[in-house]
């Protein structure tokens, strides 16, 4: 299927453009939390968190075909909108975190976070887990490199260990939070010791590159104290977790009750228009500012303000994130029924859940999680796979999901569980 | 005026962000060539060259808005329209300029374009000019850093003199081409002595930030042969040229008969749609891929394909390449009818000239420059000045520009160059 598409896909944006799936749907309409493909058969989305309150939302559109019609232009003009938008996003955050840089993408949003973090500090040491991925800017790329890029990894770089939920850090959960922070006090050390100094340690605060582990609150107090001693700045990206995704706090960083100094945002941000923004105290803008002399001409144009508005508005009067908190817990619920040799945890938070497959030795099973990824597609729901190894559902649909749509996915994976091998 | 509105952006935005105008406008709405300030008052637009086809054209906002409502998500799903723009733009470019990656910025098309070059050759020696800016990426920004980011500027960028209209590099127009050449073998030999070794030059085709010399057709062959013999690329940045504002052809890079192996756009392709891409050889694409398994979320989306592709539609239909041709040569012949003793060259090709002020010592007058800027924005016109020094009018504006309105530019020009000093 789709050999066509494929081939000509291959000659247009070039060989090895990743999709997903060994068969990729072909998608051309989207309502809510549904996506149709080409042939007509429709998708439950349970993966896609950029359309955020639901695919192709009517305020949103509304909202972007309005602006659109009136002006769309740079901030070297004043306008009004990006100090509207400006003040509400502000006004979800802890008072200290005050300012607003907006650009266009998360990467964007983290190469500023970064050299931001450089500014203040003075220093270029930069620390950031194992298995996170922040985005694809030659500096942001470095922070999760697979491979060495050209010229080698940046020196001032330093990954420590992600911390998992099975195989928590140091042993033992209550180890967990102590252990990281020792693994990131000896980076700062080493960063030290090597001359370049500490600048930033770079995390998402729900972790969900790296399996979003199990974590209690309060789990980065000792990390960020550490962190503090040695001058250096917390950054929270919280492109996945924020917007109320995780319901039971509008950002990630409050959940696991982290108080970070600067926090980028992104993919739901606009609702798919690409509109993505840094949030730090203004002294830490001033000094980025000052050092750089950033303009971004598409960053905080009218239209992409009016797309991010929209998206607020839309969370609040539609209560999308008590609809997380509700969804998400019956989804957990329901998922804690469900019965596999290799289901190692059912764990979550709002609407960005998921299982991790692992055997009775507690080895991740990537295979298998994909097999389970695959059987899923043909039943029609989209869902997909992440953490270091590859072996937890990612399940992070958008935020209008509702008890019936986490019926629908609960009862067609068990009956893909029941019919898998382990 | 402004004061409040000005103060609650500090707040808001951070301190120091900059803003055109030592009174900065504060632009509602716009139409073609237009835009409005909140108190009603009309500009003619003769600086931005985003809003291509001219602000909000109906065609480009009914496009956002259909694809808008029927879906809008990323490239690891199948989709024609990104196929269907890929093969609509490539077709504009030379036979071997044919495959595109798609993202939000030229920020991030050149960031792009700086590690494509260094995946090919394994090497990371960049060359860039003295007086270019190219984006705002931690990588990017090393072209043209004005004061050195934390931890120094990188060691594998070498910055080469700019060519000049009224002060040729070697002393004369004939020579120039041949001074840059040497220049740019000198900077190649360097890097290969340094180890870094040598991935590509980039440059603006029409060298739009070092203010636009007059070049020869042809200026750029003892360079691209310099560069081809020591095994590096050729990128060409259009985001300014392109996309037919020079009139006499479609790219930069075609009126200087250069023949780039990478091809970077951004601002004008949509509209004001924050959208973007890199055009290169097929095998680069892959290196690049292959090298950093790049993936961007909203690079490609259906919603900026179809902005996208209404400009290049619009710019068909509406003649508007052979609009800048005939404008833009009418404006230049009324603006060399212009008399005052710093006018130093009247210059440039298609919708994207200017002025370039110098005294007989052929000192620039960056003061001057500034003073017309100011003048000509409180007689209702928009437009700006670039250069090393400053001292060179910036006027580009949306493509729908007509001689009458080129009428209004010369004439307020006209009258403000009567009452300034000099």
């Amino acid at each position: 299927m789709h050999h066509r598409l494929r081939q000509r896909r291959d000659r247009l944006l070039g060989p090895n453009m990743t999709t997903f799936y060994k068969d990729p749907v072909h998608i051309v309409r989207g309502e809510g939390v549904w996506l149709w493909d080409a042939d007509g058969r429709r998708f439950l989305d349970c993966y896609n968190n950029v359309p955020h309150v639901g695919h192709c939302h009517p305020r949103v559109v509304e909202a972007i075909t309005r602006q659109a019609r009136t002006l769309n232009t740079h901030t070297r003009y004043l306008h009004e909108d990006i100090l509207d938008y400006a003040e509400r996003l502000t006004g979800t955050f802890s008072k200290n975190l005050d300012s607003v840089v907006m650009v266009c993408t998360g990467s964007e949003a983290n190469d500023i976070a970064l050299r931001m973090g450089q500014a203040i500090t003075g220093k270029t040491g930069i620390i950031a887990t194992d298995g996170t991925y922040h985005g694809n800017t030659a500096l942001v790329s470095q922070l999760s490199a697979k491979k060495p890029p050209v010229g080698g990894h940046a020196p001032y770089v330093v990954r420590v260990p992600s911390p998992d939920s099975l195989r928590p850090l140091g042993g033992s959960a209550e180890s967990q939070a102590q252990t990281f922070a020792g693994h990131v006090t000896a980076a700062i050390d080493w960063l030290e010791s090597q001359g370049h100094g500490f600048s930033s340690l770079i995390l998402c605060p729900y972790f969900a590159n790296e399996g979003f582990p199990s974590l209690q609150r309060g789990f980065l107090e000792p990390t960020a104290e550490a962190v503090r001693r040695a001058g250096g700045l917390l950054i929270a990206d919280e492109v996945q977790p924020g917007f109320g995704r995780l319901g039971s706090h509008f950002w990630g960083h409050e959940r696991i009750g982290a108080s970070p100094d600067i926090v980028t945002v992104g993919k739901p941000m606009g609702n798919g228009h690409p509109v993505a923004a840094v949030i730090a105290r203004r002294e830490i803008t001033a000094a980025f500012r000052n050092a750089y002399g950033y303009f971004n001409t598409f960053g905080g144009n009218p239209v992409s303000c009016a797309a991010a508005m929209a998206v607020l508005q839309v969370l609040e009067e539609e209560q999308l994130v008590e609809n997380a908190r509700d969804v998400g817990s019956y989804a957990l619920e329901r998922l804690r029924e469900l019965k596999h040799p290799f289901i190692g945890e059912v764990r979550g938070a709002g609407l960005f859940f998921g299982i991790e497959f692992a055997d009775e030795g507690l080895r991740p099973q990537p295979e298998f999680t994909n097999g389970v990824v695959e059987a899923m597609k043909d039943r029609g729901i989209l869902l997909n796979r992440l953490g270091r190894d590859y072996s937890c559902l990612k399940i992070r649909p958008p935020m209008p999901f509702r008890r019936e749509h986490a019926d629908m996915l609960v009862e067609a994976l068990a009956d893909v569980l029941e019919k898998a091998p382990g």
